[in-house]
């Protein structure tokens, strides 16, 4: 049999030193027989500046032929300028979309190690671990009409929500699933009370529990109400279903709320392929970072535990998988602090290749 | 001269009751010398139950004719089935639409008698105090097209994002006008990278910063990273700008922040009337909750404070405003605390209107 293959798209900023650790724990695996065929390309900014384009056709075929494209990050403000159809960001959302990776898996745990980090009350944060699951290929990010248009004598800017009950329907079957793997409750989030599209998706998610997931336990909350209860009492959810733009922001803020953006971890799934294995993207929920880029800074746990993800959802190595969260937890307990950890006493910070290497020691 | 003239819409839950905290205020005025022509209505669930409709156009019409508008609360699980065109919210999706208001002014104050309520630590949030300028009356909640149609098979929803140029435009200098008199610091947030109508929001705003307030410090954030800026050092924003979705989402956090949202007010603002005032529309930030509604638990300070903002923005009475924000915090250093806040030790709660008449006390 083949061995299973792998895209490594390190993008910008800190993006590809934080892959060059991962590299280290793919590396690893290899010594003890699972190897990987692993691929490298272009995204973001660093395919506009080598091709003139954030993904090129060719990248795009290499993502769609892989068992899991492991991507770094994308962005900065070198492009900050650049039109919007060439912006870092669209190479992303062209890989996103094109491989119909329909749902997005955001945990948010809080590491017991880390818990002192976060700007929530330590009983607040302690021992967290929900999962946000964002619809991510339909909704104002990719509905049409969208554009800047002219009306009389002004511009307006216009941008779609669409969501059909079939794109519904599977993201929500993806939270029942994952629901039923964990604490079995699932909170839906949208603005029923505001737009249409919130209606029809509360109608569809509640649809789908009744027909098939009835053991699971249902909610719905508008998402106003989930920011502010995700900010109050975060422990009340297990698992959080809800729209790509809502996924965007309160995935974001549960992420904030652990104190330790650069932990966490994200897996974007699709359809099964041919060889039963979903079409999957990981990627670190933290951004490029262009400010500590090159500095030794970066932290590249977020990286390595997307990896993990890969090895848990893309290739039922689920005992791999904890093998590598393991090694993290241990090196945290030891002590080991990235700089964006700080704040202890008496506490220096490793680099971001030390602290890869620490991790492979520890596997 | 006329007195000014004030129209009360109880509205839904604990709405009434809150209301009639505020009436005591309103009447400790009028034995000073400021008396206000007050008259009453229905909106919301209760508007519906009498009439069938939300908002009568009578009601609109009485809206359309005051000084200011003071409203409690919309809404409650008993409308949850009703139809879109008549729930709840879309009375006061109206009152804010027919009237204009475009500008939402939510200040999220942490108290100092309050700082331990949040669930961030003491020190993330003592002493707070930002403001949040959110549009609202555009973008993706009252975009056309919007329903939920038929495409092929299946049923689709669909709402749209639209701003034009005036209207981002009149909103960022509502903005910059309000950073002048406090901190001098705008932030607008959007999704720039994902949305064209994001990008045309950056521009304008930056457009009217360099032309008309280059004095102001402004800088632009995604909405994503504003929320998680939001929940990890809210006191590096002054004034924050955004659009009414992100709006309702990041004003819902940034209240939450304070830890009491029993206690914040809001104002919503339009364009002057003949008589030089904006058109003007005052609310709590807190819902109808339904399930205390009746029980004497509800916190009547954020409407009686909505009334301060009343007091402040459509009368000119700037010292009378100061005089309600004293009187509330007062009774807070007084450790009266109502339901909502209470968990420190050996603290009694007080009801609804002991906490009312406490604050005409202290007045
Ligand atoms: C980089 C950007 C396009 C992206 C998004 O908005 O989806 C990011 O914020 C994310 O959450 O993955
Ligand atoms: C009640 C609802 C329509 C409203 C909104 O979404 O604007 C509320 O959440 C608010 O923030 O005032």
């Amino acid at each position: 049999m083949a061995n299973p293959s792998l895209l490594i798209l390190p993008g910008d900023g800190i993006g590809p030193e934080v892959m060059t650790e991962v590299r280290k724990v793919i590396d690893w695996f290899g010594t003890r027989g699972m190897t990987f065929d692993v691929s490298e390309a272009l995204v973001g900014g660093a395919a506009y500046d080598a091709h003139g384009t954030p993904l090129t056709d060719e990248t795009m075929e290499m993502a769609q032929n892989v068992d899991a494209v492991l991507l770094g990050a994308v962005g900065g403000p070198k492009y900050d300028n650049l039109d919007f159809s060439v912006k870092p960001e669209r190479g992303l959302l062209r890989l996103r979309k094109e491989m119909d990776l329909y749902a997005n898996l955001r945990p948010a745990q809080c590491f017991d190690a880390l818990a002192d980090f976060s700007s929530l009350k330590k009983n607040v944060v302690a021992g967290l671990d929900i999962m946000i699951i964002r619809e991510l290929t339909s909704g104002v990010y990719f509905g049409e009409p969208r554009g800047i248009f002219t009306e009389g004598n002004e511009r307006v800017g216009i941008n779609t929500q669409r969501y059909t009950e079939s794109e519904i329907a599977r993201v929500a079957r993806s939270a029942f699933e994952l629901a039923r793997k964990r604490d079995n409750r699932v909170c839906s989030m949208e603005k029923a009370n505001v737009m249409e599209s919130g209606v029809l998706w509360r109608e569809v998610v509640q649809r789908i529990h009744d027909d098939e997931y009835p053991d699971v336990e249902l909610s719905h909350m508008y998402a106003d109400a989930g920011a502010m209860q995700l900010t109050r009492w975060p422990k009340q959810f297990d698992v959080i279903v809800t729209d790509n733009l809502f996924g965007d922001m309160l995935s974001d803020l549960a992420a904030m709320l652990t104190g330790s953006l650069g932990m966490l971890p994200s897996a974007s799934l699709g359809l099964p392929m041919a060889n039963g294995r979903p079409k999957a993207l990981y990627e670190p929920v933290h951004g490029s970072a262009p400010d500590i880029a090159g500095t030794g800074k970066a932290n590249p746990i977020a990286c390595i535990l997307s990896f993990a993800m890969a090895l848990r959802y893309s290739f039922d190595a689920g005992a791999e998988a904890d093998r590598v969260d393991a090694a993290v937890e241990k090196v945290l307990a030891d002590g080991l602090r990235t700089a964006d950890l700080l704040g202890e006493e008496g506490v220096e910070p490793v680099t971001t290749s030390q602290m890869g290497e620490a991790i492979v020691a520890a596997l």
